[in-house]
């Protein structure tokens, strides 16, 4: 019986979170191009500081920290976008996996979250050997996401 | 005399400002690909945020702040990538004329920004009536933007 119940609470988790990923968007399509946005945004303020840790851009605090805000900020966006069913075609990379693998793929999520969080939290401090070794751990987590879950 | 140096120091001004934006993007698409980007995100948290103000989601405190203050971050980014020369022609709907008057379209963005701010300070306070209030306010920076600067 209680095998049963437990069933029965995953399926209500799963359709629950399916369904407010599905409220979001209209279309499937409206999902995709609002987590590449997401994305696109993330690349290019990463990208900004990836200049400045390899010494290509001179070090201006203050557009660094707003540069690690930013990415803190959009880390927590486009996950819920990214399951909704079906929207691994289309005009995307996203591989068919991540919707097939919930938990492994919104575990990495969290990860690139978390580090960064930590990431911003070393800007703020302007500490350049923090914010290196911070900023090597948070771009190890996007290839542990695109690894597995991109085309 | 004293005309030259003010000529002078307008168009130093105009070329290390041009400079800047130019120099944050490999080529003008990439301005284009960045600024569109930020929009599609600001529109998707920005419609959240009017869907709840109409009355068609339910008010919810804190994700509705996160869209505020996602909104308000993103008001921001844009402005300097929209003032890449060129950058008016392609997969754009940009008008020459933001490139040819910087200082109003400038003055627009500028509103837009603290309008923004003003709205997530709003939705901080949880109080519905602030809230419609300068979330009317800030519609009405969009509209004031995109009327005369897009094509």
């Amino acid at each position: 019986m209680r095998i049963f119940v437990k069933i029965g609470i995953v399926f209500l988790v799963l359709a629950l979170s399916f369904g407010i990923a599905l409220a979001q968007f209209a279309k499937t399509e409206d999902a995709i191009e609002y987590r590449k946005s997401v994305m696109q945004v993330i690349k290019k303020h990463f990208g900004s500081m990836a200049s400045v840790v390899k010494g290509e851009t001179p070090y201006d605090q203050a557009a660094f920290l707003e540069d690690a805000k930013v990415v803190a900020m959009l880390s927590k966006l486009p996950w819920e976008a990214s399951m909704v069913p079906g929207s691994n075609e289309g005009q995307t990379t996203l591989n068919e996996k991540a919707l097939k693998d919930k938990e492994g793929f919104m575990a990495v999520a969290k990860r690139f979250q978390n580090h960064s969080s930590e990431l911003a939290a070393a800007a703020e401090s302007g500490d350049m050997g923090k914010i290196k070794k911070q900023f090597g751990a948070t771009a190890q987590t996007c290839g542990s996401c695109h690894k597995p879950y991109r085309k």
